[in-house]
């Protein structure tokens, strides 16, 4: 039994029951769910959380690939977290999310696979500089664009390409900018920049301004950031930004299958 | 037995025996050896082989995320690809390369996901456009840039930011432009694209212009070409670039297992 009034909701959907080494029982929650099932972003975190909850985890993530292989269902399911590799200072995880399907045959909903490594400072600059915005308080909280629960465990403060307020086919650019938080406020891990990956909407709605059914297929989260860094950030906002680079002919049919849109 | 006269070397080192579903043995080849274990584009291109020759195949790639987790050695390996997932029209995939530990226990060097899909025909534009540069015959072939079979395997026709000629710590980019193909000459296929996108040298030894151990820990390969797509570049040139995004803190000590300089 978890207390929720004390129990932030996103250590909440990331709560997870160890059955036997790196085998994990979960739930969906209210507080993430998207249209037919959780929000995309919170499935990642809660991938991340089976590997950085593992006994024989090493170092902090370096990089993070989640595949989105079919629907979540509301309720239970299974994490399995296996360290295929573990080196001197780096560590190789296959990680995959199970539910039982209509036969009751366990059915794989998600894949991933993660690198977590000890870190070292070396030489180090940034090639990508934060763009001259002003600050979080200069821009508004955007209402929840659409009906969807999870919008409203963010504070979103869009700095420009804000969801289209007409769907009139006059899109020309695909870049949103925005300043983003946990709503509630709630200091910033791994775990947490792995579901905030996955704020974005679909970049085809803003690049066509024109909504049709969109999903995330594939997301690969590479951590620049180290654990100090997270730290200074606090529960302050994030500055976040997406760009599209392409858009063409791909899968469709099954909602949450696919990165393009229906034909 | 292979007749070395007819086949191409990329053809040859994606040879696989099925020993049984999903279960390939394969080999490493003089032609794409790197300095103490195969290139790693070739391993990208042999998991992707694997999946690609399954009988349970559906779709053409869309994406592949390959994690070099240890050292290949010379000789024989295994590669098991598994269709965890299959829908209407996407299909995912967990493969992984193995080989025999110095204990005789088989030790996973290579992890990887991919996503596979029936492609349609939708809405399309590309946000990247093609660079402004001269065709490939305005640049000189570049005479392999550090001992390693496989850069003999490409044709490489650097536009800008080849090998610094100096190691100075001068360098401020780290942009590198070029034309490229297989060498000899080889229709393009996705495996041979798989292999082609690991072709950059370090951002890091640009972007410093100071050669340091670096090798590749993880790449993902976003496929947005379709089969007739590549059909048209034939065994033409791709242009193909790379830029650093940033440069941090990361992991080391094993090469082939670091994203970044050796402290």
């Amino acid at each position: 039994m978890t207390n929720q009034a004390t129990i932030h909701p996103l250590d909440d959907a990331l709560l997870l029951e160890a059955r036997e080494p790196g085998i994990f029982t979960g739930r969906t929650t209210h507080a993430y769910w998207n249209m037919v099932g959780p929000f995309g972003g919170i499935t990642a975190a809660t991938l991340l959380q089976a590997v950085l909850a593992h006994p024989q985890l090493l170092g902090d993530p370096l990089s993070l690939t989640v595949n989105f292989a079919g629907a979540v269902t509301e309720g239970a399911f299974t994490v399995k977290a296996t360290p295929v590799r573990t080196n001197r200072s780096t560590q190789h995880w296959i990680i995959t999310l199970e539910q039982p399907g209509p036969d009751g045959q366990m059915l794989i909903a998600t894949t991933a696979t993660a690198v977590t490594a000890v870190r070292r400072a070396t030489w180090g600059v940034t090639d990508t500089p934060m763009p001259q915005v002003e600050s979080p308080g200069h821009f508004e909280r955007a209402e929840p664009a659409f009906r969807s629960q999870w919008l409203s465990s963010y504070e979103m403060r869009p700095v420009s390409g804000n969801l289209p307020a007409v769907w009139d086919d006059s899109g020309d650019s695909s870049l949103s900018q925005l300043w983003v938080r946990d709503a509630p406020e709630r200091p910033l891990d791994f775990q947490a920049l792995a579901a905030l990956s996955d704020v974005f909407y679909p970049r085809l709605w803003l690049r066509r301004a024109r909504q049709v059914p969109a999903g995330t297929v594939s997301i690969t989260t590479y951590f620049h950031a180290n654990r100090e860094q997270l730290a200074t950030v606090g529960s302050g906002f994030l500055f976040a930004q997406a760009k599209g680079r392409n858009f063409a002919m791909a899968s469709v049919i099954r909602r949450h299958n696919c990165g393009a849109p229906k034909a």
